[in-house]
């Protein structure tokens, strides 16, 4: 596919369940797939599936359908899954420690190889096999690994003075649970997950404001 | 405001970074602000701020701005946040003990009250005080006691036997860490919150693909 082809957020977005569907069909021995079938397990429409997969370059053989196993390695490649990254994560508490025991992250790649926190309690700790260093450590550690991924799980305002430090020591991707938004530069990709916001989606849901 | 106008899921999606931001302006004293200030401070247009408010009749004072209380407030009541719930997760591994020992969602009035589990290893533990029972009981609970929100954090093959008990007993939010699409009836809301989708948004963005 032609690597300078322009793909929309809204495209990039819906990618991983692509991933996600054709991975269970190679689970379960199916090799090829109409788009008419695969709209129907993933509840959209099959036009919408060809005109996203054409947006990448891949075409379903007319009569044929999909190569399952091709499309999986493209869309694996197109979301980068083909490689590995070093993740540290800033916040060692409950959600920090969460997500580096979440073993389905090392499955696609992404490795934590360190945890930092300034609370002496947990400073030494061991999670998942990864001591909790000092954020005081964070600097020197940044300039002495690879870290493709900075994860942030700590209160707002530690979480806006740590990121430029991410930052200023050239990590290019911020994986955001503090609950504030992130002034980075333009080549800096922050990707939010707001947890209360998500719940409020539901509170307002279930009290009868719906579109 | 008038209840039955309808409201599009973009501006909702915005409305809790609305009520976030305005909720520090007034931990800071400030109480009016123009749609330019506020505009600045979170990184969108002032029209686009202006249109967001107009839709659910919060309109600013020519000259004087918002009354960022009167604001807060309205908000707050469009999101459901003038109300509590009662949420119970099924998962109390990792992931499920870190959401209900995060204090933020109380904060706001999501309250855990039940945590369930079948692993015989965690039943009968206690997370943030609230004793983690047995998964078979589960009808059970939800038949005695009021439950908003089913909070799910268990392998995507268990979220889809867990679901439909939520659905057939009453719940009306279910909020989804399992990596899996549920099938529920169109009175049900679902939020998903996929970790590992998310960061596949960053392994893409990082790789080169950039829109």
């Amino acid at each position: 596919m032609n690597n300078d082809k322009k793909i929309s957020v809204a495209v990039i977005k819906r990618l991983p369940r692509y991933y996600r569907y054709l991975g269970d069909l190679l689970d379960n021995g199916i090799t090829r797939i109409s788009s008419n079938d695969l709209s129907k397990r993933m509840n959209v429409t099959a036009s919408q599936i060809r005109q996203d997969l054409n947006k990448f370059g891949c075409f379903g053989q007319q009569g044929y359908g999909y190569n399952v196993e091709l499309l999986y390695e493209e869309i694996k490649k197109i979301l980068g899954l083909n490689k590995t990254y070093n993740l540290i994560i800033i916040g060692g508490g409950n959600l920090g420690q969460a997500l580096v025991n979440y073993s389905n992250f090392a499955r696609r790649g992404f490795n934590f190889i360190a945890i930092f926190d300034r609370n002496p309690k947990l400073i030494g700790l061991t999670v998942s096999g990864i001591e909790i260093l000092d954020v005081a450590e964070l600097k020197s550690f940044l300039e002495n690994n690879r870290v493709d991924i900075g994860v942030l799980a700590l209160p707002k305002d530690n979480a806006k003075q740590v990121a430029p430090i991410l930052v200023e020591n050239g990590i290019k991707g911020i994986w955001n649970f503090s609950h504030v938004d992130l002034d980075v530069p333009d080549n800096v990709v922050v990707e939010n997950v707001h947890l209360t916001d998500s719940l409020m989606q539901i509170s307002y849901a279930i009290n009868g404001y719906v579109e």
